[in-house]
């Protein structure tokens, strides 16, 4: 077996090991089925199982109320960014977006197709390294959009944003579902690709509550409707069956290592350990204002481009991988998702050590 | 490790079994990389290898032309039955659909949502036991869709129609695709998803000419652009990796053990001993008509509801799962694709005779 290296990728992204363990021992038979994990009907009684373990896990862990439902969609956190608007924003309506990085950008940019858009907020004058505290709604907004972490920026929101009236919070959370815990009850929706913080690339999380799931327009196509999947137990069509079974994996994972506010403990532990790393450092500095600093992205710079890649090639001759920064960024982007083990940081604190008395 | 059941699953189905073998393999460590196949970026070399021999190992089975793209999305056949018209099909012009199956019907209907639907045929009158000789098609279709393969009632066309003029042809092949060659430049656009005969649910196979590339609709989501995914090499977004990995590895499969014709040859085989079985058989009998008789889906029936039940109980003490017909059809459905061992068909074909002669 090839020893596995500290993957910091920004997604798709490290899993747990016991997660890939258990996915390889079912891929020619689930348990004792005699039909491996990927070949089972999606209307038999094995996938079934799993697809309710897998919501099940999912309630449990995140103490989803009954009155939500949790779909598996496929298209990616790219596919929300329309089915959203689509299904809740009528022609005359205003949708407020929270716009905190390029994701945002994108879903306001899908949602302008639909309806009105109203941007409430915007860090993009200082290229999205902060949060801004001063948000402006719109009189009546139709719902309240914002992107809970910012993979390339690195920041994320401490706390939910508060929507005017009963407007509905919608979140794209897809890089940092369940790295702390969630009240799913202050949001109408949530909406996560499972490549970062939840499992492999090929399945999107949506959590959606039942007034949006009956209120989402109907002269749309079945596929493109929230009630369609709903209705159907996220088996209208054939659901992404494997990337479900490991995001599956991954929520008993979670479960089994003390559930999300022991996860959000360690993430703070693991980020904290860089972050403090930065603040004393004389060489490398994080990009993120201190009050946005993600828990899942972290940013940072030399302010040199040569000794930042100078540092990167470091890092590969030492056993780590994907720490370049995104092109937006620059520098470099360690990735510490929920999975991703704590020896890791510290061998990036004792490279960045090593590598700041080399460079001095 | 548990014995290997007969899956004769219509999908997601059966899968080559050294394909399976493959990336259990590689799901701790793709090759001598340290990070698995699901957790590599999609940006990075090893996934963007993957993916170009994936597309090489499709383009040469399917002797696919330069002037085709080959893209890898999600959202399985059903989001193409919306994408299909969204792109091609104007307010005002019409398209000719060949309606063969529950399958074709839904994509007539996501179609009528975006311009004229023309049905050019059907063989509903018969619950589609056939393939319609006369095709009416209208005067200039902005294209032609058919189903080449119809999973619920064990029907496939022998060939492809021919559209009039120089409307492309567009077929859905998800149930059927490289069960034997294909002319490809016969064809406007072609999808499949990929859980009957490619690979895992979760990836759909697209093959677009360049000028529908071209000719698509730009007042749309970038993500339901064929243009997006086109000029992204399909990575526009992050796409199904893992699905996209294990296609791939089935595409090396079907090359290794002879290509396309060689398959052929082997599903004929497969086919022909069930349906020699049934017309000899005084118990089962196929449902489909002799001409249009499926390659992949195999459906019949006792002609007593109750016994199709004691007989599918009797396959499964057999090592036999998957067996039951749809409830459009009732009876048996035996789905023999690509990847399903002629072992299983002789197996099905004793217990058949078995069966025969206890309830003759």
């Amino acid at each position: 077996m090839t020893q596995r290296i500290f993957n910091f990728s920004a997604g798709p992204a490290v899993l747990p090991v016991p997660v890939l363990e258990e996915a390889r021992e079912n891929l020619l038979s689930l348990g004792k089925t005699g039909i491996g994990v990927m070949e089972h009907s999606h209307r038999g009684k094995a996938f079934i199982k799993v697809l309710e373990e897998t919501e099940a896990a999912c309630r449990a862990l995140g103490n989803i109320p009954s009155n939500y439902k949790v779909l598996f969609l496929s298209g990616g956190a790219s596919t929300q960014f329309f089915m959203v608007p689509m299904n809740l924003l009528g022609k005359s309506d205003t949708a407020d977006y929270l716009v905190t990085g390029a994701w945002s950008e994108k879903a306001v940019s899908d949602a302008k197709r639909y309806g009105n858009v109203h941007i409430a907020c915007s860090s993009k004058d200082r290229n999205f390294n902060y949060i801004p505290d001063k948000v402006t709604y719109s009189d009546k907004p139709a719902y309240v959009h914002f992107t809970s972490n910012n993979t390339i920026f690195g920041t994320q929101f401490k706390s939910e944003p508060t929507p005017p009236g009963d407007a509905p919070l919608i979140c794209d959370t897809s890089s940092d579902m369940f790295c702390r815990p969630i009240d799913v009850s202050k949001y109408g929706l949530i909406y996560a690709g499972a490549q970062k913080n939840l499992g492999p690339a090929g399945v999107t999380l949506v959590i959606i509550r039942d007034d949006l799931v009956q209120k989402g327009a109907v002269d749309i196509p079945a596929m493109l409707q929230y009630r369609t999947h709903a209705e159907n137990d996220s088996c209208y069509n054939t659901p992404p069956a494997f990337p479900i079974y490991v995001m599956g994996l991954v929520f008993k994972w979670i479960q089994s290592t003390g559930g999300l506010a022991a996860m959000q403990k360690r993430n703070e532990e693991k980020a904290g350990k860089l972050y403090s790393y930065f603040d004393q450092s004389k060489l490398f500095k994080a990009t993120a204002v201190p009050s946005a600093r993600s828990l899942m992205n972290v940013t940072f710079v030399t302010g040199n481009a040569e000794l930042d890649d100078k540092f990167i090639a470091f890092t590969k001759e030492r056993g780590m991988d994907g720490l370049k920064g995104h092109r937006s960024v620059g520098g470099m982007r360690a990735s510490i998702y929920n999975a991703f083990p704590a020896e890791g940081v510290d061998a990036l604190v004792a490279a960045m050590k090593e590598f700041e008395a080399a460079n001095a």
